[in-house]
């Protein structure tokens, strides 16, 4: 606990000097002022996190943390656990979707087994496994409380590694069957909202399988009843290994000052409990897409996070926070490449009210 | 009119063969089918356009049809109508946001006068100026059917230039103070929808301003009775010679069998007169943001499109449309990259219902 307490006391919020000094760049480009929108707040963000105008973000890794999780001898996936290390194979050999969206954004994928059932073996997998998978949360705590520290600890660890290597931002990614349904009872244990909308279909499940997929998720909060001012007892109750590694991630790229792409549903609910744990983290984060999995937009709601990529996907993998890179060079781009209206002749407003 | 007609009778549907081999391979891919959403719609559209699972479409253009709008004389802007010419010269000395983000889509950018009032002059100006912007809408109407016709088979012409120089897809683009009163005219004349919903805020003017536009578009449709029917009677009496040019464009690459990347409220003002001249016209369209412009969902949703990028944007250019690119190539990239399930051996789903 005390490590964790010394991150987040280290997580400091954006410096607004540098907000301004891109905002009155922006201002002077040859466009209505604020009409390039979103890519005008992320270029405002990301001088405020990063201290320059337009910092290099040309280094990017995507961090896929991988797990399993015992809540899924309950039967709640269409998939069988043993796709977790499959997966994990197809990441390593660049077959996967997150490979091919991240090979086309410039990005590295980092592969993470911070808790696969199973002994893994590559050398291009980062080996950090805290439990071989967690417990079924259906009948016990998915994790300790050191467990989920533990595990946390290791996404701080990886973020730090990253920035010495000079990677200036990083998307958050994971693999673990059995993930979502973890990740809608943290949302229910976090929120106020029901089960029946905080629980989707996952990688794709009959309305039957859905039903019991609810039950499943009320089963693991009424048995473990993890208390909701606590965000790390509920990680621990109802979390995963993968989704507490994120956690570190992003508060350990709040603590290094570099941007942090949030994922879909299994990445946001690791940034629902970054921002229990320190609201001064959701700053630092930069939203991408809303997944076709129906609680998503509320864990985006809780933190005030909006989307911009609306695409139906529901893979995960950071798939949705590589596409979002793009965008993040765009606004860079837009800063450093622009003319301004004195260096092209082009004349400003007539109206003084323009907004 | 029977040059018109030609082209729209050389539209023809997508090819429904080409479509269900892009599916067929896309549910091979590890990953639950259908869980790359709209770049799994992307994938099926765009075989269906060229009849190929994986097309090259590395040569991108942006076209940018630029025109002046008698309708200024009504004080309906922020910005004084000489910022056309200027951005025009900006797009040409690549210093506008649409140079910066074509340029990181690996897109070239076409810019066209089809009827900027006043000469310009500069080499790689394409020269196809219909008449010297059109006149003034709230008095009479903003051009002849002839001319309207006219600028519509530039656009289409453009685009055949560019296919047989080798590109494979374009974007839509514009510039014209003004442009917002138009495409707001056009969108109330097509539709059932009220004026105050149909124009907006355009480059960023004040209630009152605002209100006096409302009172421009509504006097403009009192003048000149367009007729709903009548997709060119209405484009000519309260649109633009720039709407004109796209509308030629966006029906040039539905006749030539590639695809269009819909920009925002201005473009889709043009996208929503060719799908009223023919309704096939729409499934080569891709549509690529939702602008901030308060119109442009009911345009889109006029056409059955769905936008995918939500960043409230408001500047037109085509700066929506050339992000889109990316989500295009990440698209061709899955369908051409990814590991499929027996290559990778992973495992499938357990269950039959799996959607």
């Amino acid at each position: 606990m005390h490590q964790l307490n010394q991150v987040i006391q280290e997580i400091k919020p954006l410096n607004e000097n540098a907000i301004l000094k891109t905002l009155n760049h922006l201002n002077q480009l040859t466009k209505p002022p604020g009409s390039l929108g979103r890519l005008e707040d992320l270029a405002k963000q990301i001088s405020g996190i990063s201290h320059e105008t337009v910092p290099d973000l040309s280094k990017k890794a995507v961090v896929v943390m991988a797990a399993d999780h015992g809540v899924c001898e309950e039967g709640i996936s269409a998939f069988p656990q043993e796709v977790t290390p499959q997966m994990v194979y197809n990441f390593l050999n660049s077959g996967a979707a997150i490979n091919v969206l991240a090979r086309q954004a410039n990005a590295e994928v980092f592969c993470v087994d911070i808790g696969v059932k199973g002994k893994l073996d590559h050398p291009n997998l980062i080996q950090k496994k805290v439990k071989p998978g967690t417990d079924n949360m259906a009948k016990q705590a998915a994790m300790s409380i050191d467990e989920a520290l533990q595990a946390v600890l290791v996404g701080v660890e990886v973020v730090e590694e990253l920035v010495e290597k000079g990677y200036k931002v990083v998307a958050t990614g994971e693999m673990g069957i059995g993930n979502t349904t973890a990740s809608a009872a943290i949302l229910t244990a976090l929120t106020s909202l029901e089960i029946e909308h905080a629980v989707g279909r996952g990688t794709g499940i009959n309305d039957e399988m859905w039903k019991h997929k609810q039950n499943v998720v009320k089963s693991a909060l009424e048995i473990n009843q993890p208390n909701p001012k606590n965000a790390l007892d509920v990680l621990a109750k109802v979390g995963g290994l993968e989704i507490a590694g994120l956690v570190g991630v992003i508060l350990g790229a709040a603590k290094a000052r570099i941007p942090v792409v949030i994922d879909g549903f299994i990445s946001s609910a690791a940034a629902l409990v970054a921002y229990k744990l320190c609201s001064t983290s959701v700053q630092f984060m930069i939203p991408s897409h809303l997944s076709q999995e129906h609680g998503h937009q509320f864990m985006l709601q809780e933190m005030g996070l909006t989307p911009m990529l609306h695409l139906d996907m529901r893979l995960g993998e950071g798939t949705g926070a590589a596409l979002c890179f793009q965008l993040i060079d765009a606004s860079l781009n837009i800063m450093s490449e622009m003319a301004t209206f004195e260096s092209a002749g082009v004349s400003g407003a007539t109206e003084e009210e323009v907004e």
